[in-house]
């Protein structure tokens, strides 16, 4: 069974919620997005989802953190999960997280309006940007009990240096038992979420649909280097020990070895210190920044390790001391066949162009897709801009992703239920 | 004839008036030296100097915008000009131009108990180092003439932004005479100036005499790039304009082409700047500075000129903008042949080790040796530091600075003599 929808008219109703939590109620900022856990704003664009869900029949509640959790079954119930996150960067477009979380209501809406008997729960977690307190993603951390208490007993707010446990308290939630927070995972069927790409490639490629098969890996590092702060005129090239060829001669090279990789690793060196930093003075010290991912996590650490290797023979044949220091790491998420192929097909039998992609960024699928099988649909953003107010995003390819999502789920539903017939006959 | 002279006691006079000018009274600083134009403390360093030429018999006065002009003889007879500056950085040591004009005064010392009939002029100029106005080698220019009115009547001062004429009127001077400051040239014989080497090659020879044979070329520059700030994660390799990458490729590059050049040039990259400057973002813009040195001034030309080229090749080929733009040029000083070769030989009478070498860093003696026969005496400094606290020279090293330069300038006294001997009867 695969259903038709309106597709101008779901468009025009995705723009007019955007809309609606686009006003200045729902933001901090006057030119921007700008909203986190635990501010008015932020309280008031789930408010908006939460009501706009029961008054399609859902029961929808914020869990012991502020997760917003609405479900069209009563608990216990298997259902399929759909979401994403509605807080932004605080100097955020409208698109980035929020057009999910809008997508997921309207495909509740076409659900309910076509009478299709899905079972769904949509999921909100707080916190994905971490503009709040810092930290990427966490709320889909806690829900995938990814997180320790000890964090969330410390996590200092950005605004004011409080913890976050004592945010979450004074909003009048109980991060005591954000245990609990892990129920919104049991008995999911699946899960899905809609996404800006936040790159060009649909865009270059004039595809409206991308279909994630996998979330890359990231490493996040620093590269120091030790040398010697010289006089620029006075101190021939042959004995320099300058901080700053090292660290040149390492960006160079590890954009040599991403472009040879074999799995499509991308490396970029987004910070770049001298020290003293003054035109007349070779550069006794540099850091730079690597960030460095992909789908493959050993080919991450094999280019970032050659790198090293390459860097470190040079520093010392020049006599420079060189530190390398690990920030972050968070491992590729291969998303789930299965669901994967349900998009695919759908897509195809919508007749839109689409392709099979990688998400280059994070998303709180990275943590449920490691606990429920999932996987992701990408919708183009103009130019690649995202964490920006020039983000733009189209409803109409919104829309089509709603439609493909919602025959996806269809066609799981029906697999899950004919593989239950199967599975009561056998019994 | 030849004089040799108590190296032990030089060293200890030169020591002792290094120690007087780095007291409380001669430094804005409590932690480093720090004194410049029309302030009391330079003022006091220019008095102490100015006293103790006096109580040799020097004539010894301030021209009309501060520069110290010292004479053992009457106005119109032809004198040696030796000296350097006594001001320093804003967080500077005791021996960056100090040490050379207390090399001096030992100089003067020496000629008059020695009886030694020598005709000298101490020159000590304002600003070398530009902290009072931000433009270096001011006094030196000035008595070149090789500044403009139009400069002198509008250069801010860094304290308060007040013009340079201001301030020098307002210290007692007369900047409307500032062409009568180029008298001090007038029948200079010869040029000579002592200075701590702000390198290392000295140190690392384990020479204690340097002598210049030419001051080096430098062009100071920026270069922009300008990309697309695309997301660190969902942007391929191939399809990134990473203005960062640019800026190492040229780095590297202009690195290797000064390592190749044939006439010693060097190339720095001090500054660098990326923007955003965000680990996750692929930088959309980058700057770089660049400082190129040498003594062969098409060779630097040629240096910038090729790695220019290079990086607008690759640079469009990537689609990127570069930009270029010279901040600022000062062309090569080759020092006199028959100064060199009076130094050279008074050296090998003294019988130390010395060695012919290169100014990287720009001194005084660049405006002055473009109108006089001159050369300078370079004596190592610790690790190559200077411009800093830690700044260390070693005073018996000046000591055989001192003797080497006096035996020069008898050795070019009695040359010219003969020559004015052999003119006298030619005529």
């Amino acid at each position: 069974m695969a259903v038709t929808i309106d597709r101008a008219s779901s468009a025009r109703r995705i723009e007019a919620d955007l809309e609606t939590v686009s006003g200045p109620d729902y933001t901090r900022s006057s030119t921007a997005i700008s909203r986190y856990s635990y501010t008015p704003e932020y309280a008031n664009t789930v408010r908006f989802f939460a009501e706009a869900l029961e008054q399609l029949g859902y029961r929808a509640s914020l869990d012991p953190v502020g997760n917003l959790i609405a479900r069209n079954r009563p608990d216990g119930v298997p259902t399929f999960g759909i979401g994403s996150h509605c807080d932004s960067n605080r100097n955020g477009g409208k698109y980035d997280g929020t057009l999910g979380v809008v997508a997921a209501l309207e495909l509740c809406r076409l659900e309910s309006e076509l009478g299709l008997d899905l079972p769904l729960q949509v999921v909100v977690p707080i916190e994905e940007e971490g503009s709040g307190f810092g930290h990427t993603m966490l709320g889909s951390a806690i829900i995938a009990q990814a997180t320790t208490e000890e964090l969330l007993r410390s996590l200092p707010a950005l605004d004011d240096g409080e913890p976050f446990w004592a945010h979450a308290e004074a909003a009048g939630f109980e991060p005591a038992r954000w245990r609990e927070c892990g129920n919104a995972l049991d008995q999911m069927l699946g899960w899905m979420e809609l996404h800006i790409e936040q790159g060009r490639l649909l865009q270059d490629a004039e595809t409206p649909i991308g279909i994630v098969d996998a979330i890359v890996g990231i490493v996040h590092a620093d590269v120091r280097f030790t040398g010697s702060a010289d006089h620029a005129g006075s101190t021939p090239m042959d004995i320099r020990r300058d901080a700053g060829a090292e660290a040149a001669r390492l960006t160079v090279n590890i954009f040599d070895l991403a472009k040879a990789s074999l799995s499509g690793v991308v490396a970029t060196v987004g910070e770049y210190e001298l020290d003293p930093g003054l035109i007349n003075v070779v550069p006794g010290a540099a850091r730079l920044s690597l960030d460095v991912r992909g789908p493959d996590s050993d080919e991450i650490d094999e280019i970032i390790g050659r790198a090293l290797a390459d860097a470190e023979a040079s520093a010392s044949a020049h006599g420079l001391q060189i530190e390398h220091s690990e920030r972050f790491r968070v491992m590729p998420t291969p998303m789930d066949d299965t669901v994967i192929a349900a998009l695919d097909a759908a897509a195809g039998q919508a007749g839109v162009r689409h392709m099979t992609m990688r998400s280059g960024s994070c998303h709180d699928s990275m943590h449920i897709a490691r606990n429920v099988p999932g996987a992701m649909v990408f919708v183009p953003c103009r130019d690649g801009i995202s964490h920006s107010p020039l983000e733009h995003a189209e409803t109409a390819d919104a829309a089509l992703g709603v439609e493909i999502m919602l025959n996806a789920l269809l066609s799981l539903a029906s697999g899950s239920e004919s593989q239950d017939r199967k599975q009561a006959r056998s019994a």
